[in-house]
C-alpha cells in the first residue's frame, strides 16, 4: 500500500514519512482515547509520521548518520514538498473563511509560563513538554491554543469581545506510534468567539464557518455531530448516575462511536454504575436526528422535568432556528451519544466526521454519513476557562480543525492539487558553434518575467546543453518555455513554446516567435488558455 | 513619545507592548553585538517588546494577576491587532516573491536533537533553549533556520539542489532589553539556494529577490552592502594580521558602522595587532563603491598578488555582470568594511540597510543611503555547513529578512495599511413598534453575502437598537451597511448605504433600495468604487 504513495523524487526515508502518514490516516478509523482540551483533537487526527526506525522497532538513539544522529526528534516531522504546499493551501482557505467572518489572527508564544498551563489538562498534564530550568522563569510548550487564548483574554481585560483565529503547532509528549496516530508536534487551526452575547448566535456562526471551510475545500460528504452538555448530563442525572460519576460515565459514552454498546456498558458497570442505570442511558443515547430528537425529549416527561435538560433543549431549538437561517442544517446530526472528553464544555459540543464515500447529501440528513472515520474538527462552548485566570468569566465558543486528517482526506480525494513548486516559464537558450550560453540574456528575460509576476526559472549553467534545459523544464512540469537564439535575439525576437504539447495539429506545435515587447502579454495569454483547459479545482 | 503610539482599544500593558516596540526600533540606530549565525540577525532587529515590569526593573515573578502570573514569558510577545495583520501581509509579500523564484516551503520542527545544534554557534550556544529531560531524547529549541536546513539536506542525500523558504520563529535566551532590542522568540524569514552550480548565479538571484521583496513593500530607500570573505580575509593577510587573529579582527571591523575608526583601531590593538597593521587595514576598509572598488584592488599590486583576493575579485566581477543583467546594481554598495560575524561564510556576504529618509535613488548609487540605521536583511554564502552533518558538502547561499525591523520601518512609512479586521458589510435592521429585531432575516442576508465571499458582520443581539448597530459599524470603520426593514423585506427589497458618507451631494446619501437578487452585485459595485477612491497601496 505504501508504494502507492511513493514520491518519486524523495529518498526512502522521506517516502516512508509521507506514506506512513497516509496509510495510518486511512486505516485507523477509531477515535483516540480522551485528551482533555476544549478542542481536544483526537490523537488519531494528527497525521502519523514515523521514521523507518520506528517501524523497525529499533532504538533510534543508536543510529548515527556520520558523527550526528541525523533525524528529527521523536514524534516530529519536516513538512516539505507537495505535503507542505497542500497544508499551505488548506491554511489559506481556512484563513479566508475566518477573515470573512471578521476574525483576527492572534499569534501567541510557543511556550507559556508553566503555571499558566498547570491544572488545565487533568491527568494529561504529564504530556506537557517543559523547558529546562536554565535560570529565570519556568516555562512549558503550549499544549493547545485554547489556554493561551484564555490567558490572553485574561491579560487584556479591556477586550470583552474577541473573534480570533490561530493556526499553529502544539506539543504533547504522547507516545508517538503509527498504530495510534499520534504526533508530538502537530498543527491546530482554531477559531473562537469570546464575549457575552444573546444565546446561541455565535454558536450558530461557528457551525456556519465549518460549512464554509469544508465546502471551500470542495467536500461534499461530512456530518456535524452535535449535542449539548446540559442535555447529556441531565440524562445521566435522570437515569440515576451519581453526581461524582458523571464525567467518568460521560467519557465512557464518548467511546460509542468506536466500541459496541456491550463494551461501553461493561466499562460503566466497572466504573460503579448499576446495570439498570446503564441500560437507561443506553436507551437515550441511541437517539440521533435533528428536530425530531428535540421532540422526543420534550415528550419524555421524566427527561423534560429536568431543568438542565429543559435549558439545553431551549438552546438547541434556538440554535436550529439560526442554523436554518444560515442554511446550515443539512449536515447536522443531533446525536445524544456525543460526549467529548473535557470538563470545560458547558453548552453545545460538536465533532465533524467524514469518510471517503458516503450517501448523497440528502441521505445524510439526520443520518450519519461517516460514523467511525474519525473527526476532522471538534469543539464546543466553554464558558468558564477565562475566569480560571482572571476571576471574570468570558463565555467562549470555538472549534479546532484537524489539519493532518483534513490533509489525508484531501489527498485521498485527489480533487485538490497543490504543487510545492509551480513554475510558469523556463527561460532557455540554444545556439550553434561558438555559442556562449547567453546567460546574461536569459537573466534579462527572467527579470522581465519576474517583474510581470510570472514564476520563472532558468538553468544555473553558463553554457547549458539545449536538451538538458528541456529535460529540466519537463521534469518540473513547467508549461511554457521562452527560447533565446542568437539570431532571433539580434532581431529583438524570442520563441514561446508550450512544453509537453502532444497535439500534432496545434499551429504552435513548434513554438511561436514574438517580439520582446510583446513577450509578457503573449505568455500570460497562453498561461490563461492552459489554465482554462486544465479546469478543475486548483488551490495554491 | 510612547503616547504617540498608544492604541486606543488596548489596555496599558498591551499598549506598552506596541509602543516600546516602535520606540526602540526608531531610536536604536546601532548594530547589536555579533551573533554567530549564517544570517545572524542583529539582535536590535527583532522588535523589542518589554512588559511594563521590565521597564520598571521589577522582578516580574512577584506580580500576580488573580491566582496566576498573568504574563507571557520574558522576551516573548503576543502578536495581535494591526501588528499581526501587518506581519501577515509582509509574510505574504515575501512568500509571493519566493514562489515566483521557484522556492518551496520547508517547515521543520521547533525543536531539534540537542546534538544537531551543538557546536554550531560558538560561545552563543549558551543562548540555546533546552527542553527539560523528561526521559527520551535531549532536545533544544531551534536557534535559527539555517542549521535545520542543513540537517534536512544531510538527512535527504538524494536532494542535491534545493531552493527553499521558511518563515518561522527562532529562540535565543538572550537577556531581553529594550535598549538592546533583543527578543527571545522572534521571526526569521529565510530563503536559501543549495546546490553546486556555475559560480555566482544563485548569489545574484538571491540579491534580485532582495530587490523584489523590498520593492514589493513599496520601499524606495535601501542599500545592499556587499563584500566577499576571500577579499576581506586576503586584505587582513596582506596587511599582516596573524592567521589566528583573522576572525577576531574581522569582528572588530564589523563594528565600523557604529563605532568611529579610532575605537575599532583601539580594539584591534588590544586584540594584539601592531598599530601599523591596523592602520593598513584602516586604509583599505574605507573603500566603498561598485566596480570602482574592484579596479582599486586590481590596481593595488600588493593586494592583487594575493590568490584569495584574486579569486574574490573574479567572483565579484561575475556577480556584477549578473546583477546588471538582473537590473539589480542600483542598490549595491561594495563595502570593504562589511565583515559579518560568523565563521560559516565562505564567499559573498551582504546586509541590507535603510533609513526613514534618504537621498533619492540615483544618489544612493555607490554611496550609502542608510548607514547606522540597522540592517533589515542579511546573509551570504556558506559552503561548509551541510558537510558538517553529512560529510558531503552542499554549497549554499541565502538571506534572512528581519521581520520585526521591517515591520517597524513599514509602520513608520505609513504607506502600507493592514487592518486586523477588514469587514465589508454590516447587516442591520430597523423597525417601529413591536419590531422583533429580524435576526433570522439578518442571518439569511449575512449568509448570502458570505457565500459571495463578502466579509460580513451583524449584531449578535436578538433586538439590537438601530443606533447601536450604526455605532458598531462606524467604530469598526465598515464601509457599507445593508439595512433591513419589515415593509421593505416583504417587498423583497433591502437598503444599501455607504457609512461615514459626508458627501451631501451624493445621490445615494440616504442609501439606495435594491431587490434581494441584485444585492450582492450592487454591493460589489460600491465596494469597488470605494476601493478605487481610496487608492494607495493596501496589502492585506
Amino acid at each position: 500500500m505504501q508504494a502507492l504513495f511513493r514520491h518519486p523524487s524523495l529518498p526512502l526515508r522521506a517516502t516512508r514519512l509521507f506514506s506512513s502518514h497516509i496509510t495510518t490516516a486511512r486505516t485507523r478509523p477509531t477515535f483516540a482515547p480522551q485528551l482533555p482540551s476544549p478542542h481536544r483533537l483526537y490523537s488519531d487526527n494528527r497525521g502519523v509520521v514515523q521514521t523507518l526506525d520506528d517501524e523497525m522497532g529499533k532504538d533510534k538513539d543508536d543510529k548515527k548518520g556520520g558523527n550526528f544522529n541525523l533525524k528529527v526528534p521523536k514524534g516530529t516531522r519536516d513538512w516539505d514538498g507537495d505535503d507542505s504546499a497542500l497544508r499551505d493551501s488548506i491554511f489559506s482557505k481556512a484563513t479566508e473563511v475566518f477573515k470573512r467572518h471578521g476574525a483576527i489572527n492572534l499569534d501567541t508564544p510557543v511556550f507559556e509560563l508553566r503555571e499558566i498551563l498547570a491544572g488545565k489538562y487533568g491527568e494529561d498534564s504529564k504530556l506537557i513538554y517543559d523547558l529546562a530550568d536554565q535560570g529565570g522563569e519556568l516555562c512549558s510548550l503550549r499544549y493547545d491554543l485554547t489556554v493561551p487564548l484564555a490567558r490572553y483574554l485574561a491579560m487584556n481585560p479591556s477586550i470583552q469581545t474577541f473573534r480570533r483565529y490561530q493556526i499553529a503547532k502544539v506539543y504533547r509528549r504522547d507516545q508517538p506510534a503509527m498504530t495510534k496516530g499520534r504526533m508530538r508536534e502537530f498543527y491546530q487551526c482554531d477559531i473562537d468567539i469570546a464575549g457575552t452575547y444573546d444565546p446561541m448566535i455565535p454558536d450558530a456562526e461557528i457551525l456556519r464557518i465549518v460549512n464554509e471551510v469544508f465546502e471551500g475545500l470542495g467536500w461534499e460528504k461530512y456530518t456535524i455531530k452535535i449535542n449539548h452538555r446540559k442535555i447529556l448530563d441531565g440524562i445521566f442525572k435522570v437515569a440515576g448516575v451519581p453526581e461524582p460519576l458523571i464525567r467518568s460515565i460521560s467519557s465512557a459514552v464518548d467511546k460509542l462511536d468506536k466500541l459496541p454498546w456491550e463494551e461501553v456498558k461493561k466499562e460503566m458497570i466497572e466504573k460503579g454504575l448499576e446495570e439498570k442505570v446503564a441500560d437507561t442511558i443506553g436507551e437515550y443515547v441511541k437517539y440521533k436526528g435533528q428536530g425530531d430528537v428535540l421532540e422526543l425529549i420534550k415528550n419524555d416527561e421524566k427527561l423534560y422535568a429536568c431543568e438542565d435538560i429543559k435549558a439545553g433543549v431551549q438552546d438547541m431549538e434556538l440554535l436550529f432556528t439560526y442554523l436554518k437561517a444560515f442554511d446550515s442544517m443539512d449536515r447536522i446530526s443531533f446525536d445524544l451519544s456525543l460526549a467529548r472528553g473535557l470538563d470545560y464544555y458547558t453548552g453545545v459540543i460538536y465533532e465533524v466526521v467524514t469518510e471517503g464515500s458516503a450517501p448523497p447529501k440528502n441521505a445524510a440528513k439526520g443520518s450519519e454519513a461517516a460514523v467511525g472515520v474519525g473527526s476532522v474538527a471538534a469543539g464546543g462552548r466553554y464558558d468558564g476557562l477565562v475566569g480560571m485566570f482572571s476571576g471574570k468569566p468570558i463565555p467562549c465558543v470555538g472549534i479546532s480543525f484537524g489539519v493532518d486528517r483534513i490533509i489525508s482526506v484531501v489527498k485521498s480525494q485527489k480533487k485538490v492539487k497543490a504543487k510545492a513548486k509551480d513554475i510558469d516559464v523556463f527561460v532557455m537558450a540554444m545556439g550553434g558553434k561558438g555559442f556562449d550560453g547567453m546567460l546574461p540574456e536569459r537573466m534579462q528575460v527572467a527579470r522581465k518575467l519576474w517583474d510581470a509576476g510570472l514564476k520563472t526559472e532558468f538553468s544555473y549553467k553558463v553554457k547549458p546543453k539545449f536538451q538538458a534545459q528541456f529535460k529540466a523544464a519537463d521534469t518540473a512540469k513547467i508549461p511554457l518555455a521562452v527560447i533565446l537564439g542568437e539570431d532571433e535575439h539580434k532581431e529583438g525576437k524570442v520563441k514561446i513554446k508550450k512544453l509537453g504539447n502532444r497535439d500534432e495539429n496545434d499551429p504552435e506545435k513548434d513554438g511561436v516567435m514574438v517580439r520582446y515587447e510583446d513577450m509578457v502579454e503573449e505568455i500570460k495569454k497562453r498561461l490563461k488558455d492552459l489554465a482554462d483547459d486544465m479546469g478543475g479545482l486548483k488551490i495554491n
